[in-house]
């Protein structure tokens, strides 16, 4: 015993322990898989996450096991690091920075009883890519507005990047976008990983409404391939799209951008190519017949594109900008518009 | 039998004699599945297509059961209008247009022979994506330079066109490229069908120079594919093709141009997506560890971007314009540098 003890290293000890202290302390709001990807980064890069998750019993189940039952169970969270939480005091509590990674649909409701007190002196970092149903707001614009959150305390994390990917540490990349680039360079410090990039980009509204867009697409792409149109098809439909997103941003949101960055156009890709896009999954169940609600009962799931086309008819009735897939996609899921007529008439104005 | 020759209406007869009447007659050189997915296009409008096809037991194939016993098969041949032929003499008599649909890599012994005379008052329309090996010049340039053919009379046929879904008439999107818009306009009218809709673009070297580029962003993904890099890396490695190959065409040969038409980004989507590739298989082999020569006996063919990297890299070597994808490509296909450290110096260099 006593050589054992002689052979440890208190002052290595000392170290270690100054070492495991966090570096940050974050809040973080959803019990998602984007969520659950992001508690990994953070938490390996020893940042303490204040995690709350509406589900109880993934709570206890987090606490017990440290996985999330219900989303990447694989990974492994680190017990000193994750602090999960159903009290959404508790995230709001000593946190530099507020994470909000629940589907736009849910956003109001994840945040109810919440004041603009509870939001003072933090970074807001939305992950959420959506339009709040009935407001007509980005996400970033909608808490904005209710919490009074300066502009110069907003950011958003976007990018190319299927959370499966994250967790099983394949290469990926993100963008962290706030109008003030050194909020975005503090909180991509955060996040960087051997297997993670981060970049930064000033353009909050511009990435924010793209990844929204990109769902429609996504999902306008699942139609055409509910319809039995082919890759060819699929092709010029992404590459139209890309024209379809540059002319709505230079109208809403002006800003000096190149689209072709991977926030822009590597998220459409990553999404509109996906196999496993729920949105591509629920357009291509409304292209081979189903109903709106026969799908949604299918999927057990809302996609998110669903809400994000109606958002942008919408907010684009002012502007009137040409946005011929997206029109598609709201006649046929909020005008009954049958797919084929639709997706025939898209296709003779795509080249 | 008096009463079936008074129902025949002579008038009808006749008209219907005149409406088969060919509307043009064109020679096709290229036994491929593009060239017999051109063929069924042109014939379909009662193009007359003089086809040559170098493999005698195809051409007689042809003329017996018109199918191509190598390619779309599926596809039967309008006796009337398809003419093959393993003469290349008959192909160049009387015909208004010559369409070449050879790889690259074979476009010099296919029109071994021929002069300049033979090319004379002809359009000349290259269906061929590539560099001609050791010219380093594209097909387009290396034709007009071999047979003194003005770009007046040049015209490519691009755009994102799986032969396969042309074949199954799948909805399709070509783009004719020619310096003279009439010459693109007068050949894209022979070729638009319900099922394929024809643009114009007078890009002609732009245009090719981003096809040929195509097949090498898909052989580097699938390169990235191979090593078991993800979706999220893909999307990002589209991503930055697109900025890379606008720093090549901006600098070999500016045009006001539209990177994000789908003549060009649509076709680096069709191909660089593609399950079916050979550029992406034979990458991803590569990647897998086969070298240059088993991957390319097991394939029992060569993908075009094998000879497209070089080619491109040849060509830049005077201009010297960052093209870190090629680059990665060429260092692991030429100087046998290890594909997993070639992808992993370019996934720091992608943003």
């Amino acid at each position: 015993l006593a050589s054992f003890i002689k052979k440890i290293n208190f002052k290595r000890l000392k170290e270690n322990r100054l070492n495991r202290a966090p570096i940050a302390t974050v809040g973080m709001i959803g019990g998602g898989s984007w969520a659950t990807a992001l508690v990994k980064i953070l938490s390996e890069n020893k940042v303490k996450v204040k995690w709350w998750l509406r589900n109880a019993e993934a709570v206890k189940h987090l606490r017990r096991h440290r996985h999330n039952p219900d989303y990447l169970s694989s990974v492994q969270h680190s017990r000193r690091y994750v602090k999960p939480t159903n009290q959404l005091k508790d995230v709001l509590k000593d946190t530099s920075h507020l994470i909000i990674a629940v589907p736009a649909a849910f956003v109001k409701s994840a945040l109810i009883g919440l004041k603009k007190e509870d939001f003072e002196d933090k970074i807001i970092v939305s992950a959420v890519k959506g339009i709040i149903p009935e407001e007509h707001l980005l996400v970033s614009e909608w808490l904005s507005n209710k919490f009074d959150i300066s502009e110069q305390r907003m950011a958003v994390i976007a990018g190319p990047c299927h959370a499966e990917e994250v967790a099983s540490e394949k290469q990926s990349y993100l963008t962290i976008s706030a109008p003030d680039l050194e909020v975005a360079e503090h909180f991509a410090h955060l996040l960087r990983r051997p297997y993670l990039k981060a970049s930064l980009n000033n353009d909050l509204y511009g990435v924010e409404y793209a990844a929204v867009i990109k769902n429609i697409i996504a999902l306008a792409g699942g139609i055409a391939r509910g319809l039995n149109y082919g890759d060819n098809f699929q092709a010029v439909l992404v590459a139209n799209a890309t024209d379809e997103i540059a002319r709505f941003l230079d109208e809403i949101c002006p800003h000096p951008r190149n689209l072709n960055e991977s926030v822009y156009l590597g998220d459409l890709l990553v999404t509109a190519y996906s196999q496993f896009s729920r949105n591509r999954t629920f357009g291509s169940m409304i292209g081979r017949g189903y109903t709106v609600q026969s799908a949604q009962v299918e999927m057990n799931m809302v996609a998110e594109g669903y809400y994000a086309v109606k958002g942008i008819y919408e907010i684009n009735r002012k502007y009137q900008v040409s946005m011929p897939i997206n029109k598609a996609v709201y006649k046929i899921l909020y005008e009954n518009s049958p797919p084929a007529l639709e997706i025939s008439i898209l296709k003779d104005l795509l080249k």
